[in-house]
């Protein structure tokens, strides 16, 4: 059976490239910086991570009542999918699992639908939310703002809840923070942990109408963020981080797909981020993770987010050497096949 | 209003009484094993911390199985509440508020009964499950493990949740872990924070049988255990902490109870643990608490736990010169009131 995520292999890595985070992140300030934090966890945490609420109030200007934090955005994404518990949910796919999941366990009744066909099925299936990711997990796909201005207009009765967790990932213009004022039936989802490549650390928040955060916050376990994901938190998005710098990424991420497509085995589809899907048109996609897995790479084998009707992988672009040696493994995985 | 837990104030502190951990633990290595280790935060943590569920398994020599592992026990708590939403429960009460908070989100009938009546309350309400903190928080009580084995017995139909997150706290025979292969109604909850003084980092555990196990995992979100609180886990339960003891601390509390109760205005209730209840027969719990904490002192106002019907505190018992310290200023207060 595929997993159901990425990052399910514990050992040691030459290359992992089944992740979406900033690979070239260079966290060893923060690292000494928690490091002379540790007497602080001899006392319980903030309940509500407050002070990492009230830094990101002040960054993103907005009063500190429409932030709920969480222990990741997975938590996040449950605590909604519970908050609205037995509603009917329109669920944009293929995307991350976890969504259906947490309706599931919340009894939903669950209508998923394809990215072009949202507003036909808002119409057919009347849900009172949809589910977006945007930019999009596998894919890396993404609505302009405009798009989405244009959808919630639209539906003023249907919740919108938009998963921003790879926000940083893109050129494309998403919703900014200040939208929840503007719509009463938004839900923003973020994630710390991708942009500044933490997620061993777990912190996601989410930005709402007030209404909606009194109504999350009903919800929420207390001290849920432990103390030093919440001083990580609050550094990070304190500091500049020069090391990140997203066009040459994206560009580095346009030859890496460029050479794949060489292979004429591989179909690199197109995306908005430097993560994207890979088709095989021949062999399975759970063996090339097995033949790329024994040389200390890894990859995401995505064929599970199609059902397994179609052979696909997805790939995050990491340093070009990464990405060379992956391009060389796939081919010699290529000829292997037709021995 | 008094607030809902302790350890509610995050500025420094001369002393800490309003937390049930074990103040006197030195986790040096801890904090240097895990400075370390913050390259792992680069990547997922385990999805169910298994290697800790592992560790666990061995310790206890139960299968893993029996296991599963949360972001505090306030994490398990929440999770058996959802697991059997709408089931009828008694609390035995006074007790941690979130058993009931985490009941009435997960729309449980619930009815409150005091330690004496656990039985009787049981034959008339016929309720699913019974919530019990052993020994209970706030007053340090502790059934004995015989008693609880009869009233395990008696009512094999009922769900019996008993946190013994304060174990380590008590010389009462308590359950042991494999007792939950006897009793197929049992659910024991753990925690690691109290008594390696690590709340802070989050870290609970339940043990149950299998079935239950299952059923609980079914409300799991996934990653919910940060990668350091599993590395840190690992390691407290993996390494012999010769700081700790439990017969000084308790003879301590006994003589700190004592010179309590020298002062007329003040009755320290007798416990089971370190941590215990004192009865203010003057003055109000919450004047009290702001007194000492202009001098840096903590204490828990718990008249709460009592619909503040009594002006109760609860009090930790910390070193010798601390508890020295807040006898000698619980003296100046009673002074200030009958100026």
């Amino acid at each position: 059976m595929a997993s159901l995520h990425g990052d399910d292999y514990q050992g040691e890595l030459r290359a992992n490239f089944s992740s979406n985070v900033w690979h070239e992140a260079d966290n060893t300030d923060m690292y000494n910086h928690l490091c002379n934090l540790f007497a602080k966890t001899r006392r319980y945490p903030e309940t509500e991570a407050e002070s990492l609420k009230m830094t990101l109030a002040e960054i993103y200007r907005i009063e500190s009542s429409h932030i709920s934090i969480g222990n990741g955005s997975i938590d996040i994404i449950y605590r909604i999918a519970q908050s609205y518990r037995g509603k009917k949910s329109i669920i944009v796919s293929p995307t991350f699992s976890e969504y259906s999941r947490a309706c599931e366990i919340n009894e939903h009744t669950i209508k998923l639908c394809s990215r072009e066909d949202i507003m036909v099925e808002i119409d057919k299936f009347q849900p009172d939310m949809v589910w977006l990711c945007n930019p999009n997990n596998p894919d890396g796909t993404c609505f302009d703002r405009k798009e989405l201005q244009a959808i919630l207009y639209t539906y003023p009765l249907v919740t919108f809840i938009i998963d921003q967790s790879f926000l940083d990932f893109t050129m494309q213009e998403t919703l900014t923070a200040n939208s929840v004022l503007e719509f009463t039936n938004l839900i923003l989802i973020y994630s710390l942990t991708k942009r500044y490549s933490i997620p061993g650390l777990r912190i996601g928040y989410v930005i709402a109408p007030k209404t909606i955060i009194y109504k999350l916050d009903c919800f929420k376990i207390p001290w849920s963020v432990n103390t030093l994901a919440i001083e990580a938190g609050k550094y990070v998005i304190s500091q500049k981080d020069s090391s990140f710098d997203l066009k040459t990424w994206l560009t580095e991420s346009i030859r890496f797909q460029k050479e794949i497509n060489r292979i004429d085995i591989f179909e690199a589809l197109s995306s908005h981020t430097p993560f994207f899907l890979v088709k095989l048109r021949k062999g399975r996609a759970a063996d090339l993770k097995a033949f790329l897995l024994k040389e200390g790479i890894l990859i995401r084998d995505a064929s599970g987010f199609y059902n397994n009707k179609v052979q696909m992988i997805r790939l995050n672009t990491l340093s070009i050497n990464q990405n060379n040696l992956l391009i060389e493994r796939m081919n010699a995985w290529k000829q292997s096949l037709s021995r």
